[in-house]
């Protein structure tokens, strides 16, 4: 099943545009896992568990599990197996910003499809297309474009014009009109940009799914996000909040909360 | 030790500007190395014996251990390990091509200089600097910012034109100028590309030092690699090649000739 059928049907099933972010910090977690002999996983069953009905994607940033090193993956691949043995209609994004020359892309492939199982792949842009061909040509699996990144100084270079359009724009149309043959792409881009948003949906049109991260503690803006990033079939988009569901004091009422308020704006 | 200065010792003490490539698949190996428990760590402890003495770094590319899930991870840091404990004099580069938002470049540094306990990383400049500060604030340890990269399509977006200047122009002035003030960043440059390196070279000054991925096997070009990139004092670049020496029949002889091969151009 490709990953864009697979997200569709988990929206629809789950009435749901969240994505809860996996994202494990040891002196984050509650007292009960920390002292677990596998804290990560311990605590993202528990996660799992709470909001697997309220959700249409899972997305572990790899960054924390590498911080353990291989226990750390160890973690990482059996979060990933608990998922799909468990809650399989729910596709896993594997958050790890890759990107390298071609023939080196494979072992990442190798890493995020082969070994931990996921169904989508966050990439890095700036080698450009023909770099990242191992991946785009994995048709089953979704390529998640960095375009407009969430964070602070983003627009560094993503925001220097070329050619009377901004590199993000660029990205965008590069990624919408050449990259997507296999209508494996989606793109990221932060709520707290929800401007940058609403040009990049101009420029590629109706079909393609954006990941948007930066709603919870990065403090974007939901309702513009959503003003500016629905697709005419009410999806479109996948809101992702990490910090502000898992460590929550309720994690599946902040979930409950995040989707009925994203709901109040479809 | 901060990694230039580590590095630059390593340049004098073995007369060499080689970087070997640490970068394994299993199908490449020598049939001995097929068969061992850890056919990684046994290969590059093969070629670490080999050239120890021929080279200024060594670079193992994560995504080649990573390929083989937690199993590749423990064979990357024993390899690590194995380099620290025997020659410790030689610095260790992980490319990884790392980049997220700020805090969550935490888990890779944790990974890369605390697990690990590799010397310097390779990162990806487009989220900007703002992003990579957890990064820049470890003095000790080297930033390597991509910036021309080797392969055929880098051009798709770095060689974007924006007042006047290129992608890859105005992420070396940005990093020449702003993103160094701990004096601990580097770029990679293809040597695919020596006119961009010539450019480079002049917008940066003499002080910085460029990685150089692209000779061997992607056919790079030394000569005019050397010409366009020694700063004044005969240093300023790490050559690297990975596939032309690890699977070279006699990968010392493979390293002295490129050393050879350098030392006729500085």
């Amino acid at each position: 099943m490709r990953f864009i059928d697979k997200l569709n049907a988990a929206i629809d099933n789950n009435n749901s545009l969240v994505c809860v972010g996996l994202d494990p910090v040891l002196e984050k977690l509650p007292d009960k896992f920390k002292s677990a002999e596998k804290p990560f996983l311990k605590f993202n069953k528990f996660i799992v568990d709470s909001t697997h009905d309220l959700v249409c994607a899972y997305k572990p940033n790899s960054a924390f599990y590498e911080a353990l090193g291989a226990d750390g993956i160890i973690q990482l691949k059996e979060t990933c197996d608990y998922i799909k043995e468990n809650y399989s209609e729910i596709p896993v994004i594997l958050d790890a910003k890759r990107g390298d020359i071609g023939s080196t892309n494979n072992g990442y492939i190798a890493f995020a499809f082969d070994y931990l199982g996921s169904d989508a792949i966050t990439l890095q842009p700036y080698m450009g297309q023909e770099s990242l061909q191992p991946f785009l040509d994995r048709s089953d699996k979704g390529c998640i474009i960095l375009c407009q990144t969430s964070n602070e100084g983003a627009g560094e270079f993503q925001s220097l014009e070329a050619g009377g359009k901004k590199l993000y724009e660029i990205v965008a149309k590069a990624v919408s009109e050449k990259w997507n043959k296999n209508r494996n792409c989606l793109l990221v881009i932060g709520a707290t940009y929800p401007e940058a948003l609403k040009s990049i949906r101009q420029i590629v049109g109706d079909e393609m799914t954006f990941l948007v991260p930066g709603i919870g503690a990065q403090d974007g803006d939901l309702e513009a996000t959503l003003k500016a990033g629905l697709s005419s079939d009410g999806k479109g988009l996948i809101i992702n909040s990490s910090r502000g569901i898992i460590y929550s004091e309720n994690p599946r009422q902040s979930a409950t909360d995040l989707k009925n308020q994203i709901h109040s704006y479809r």
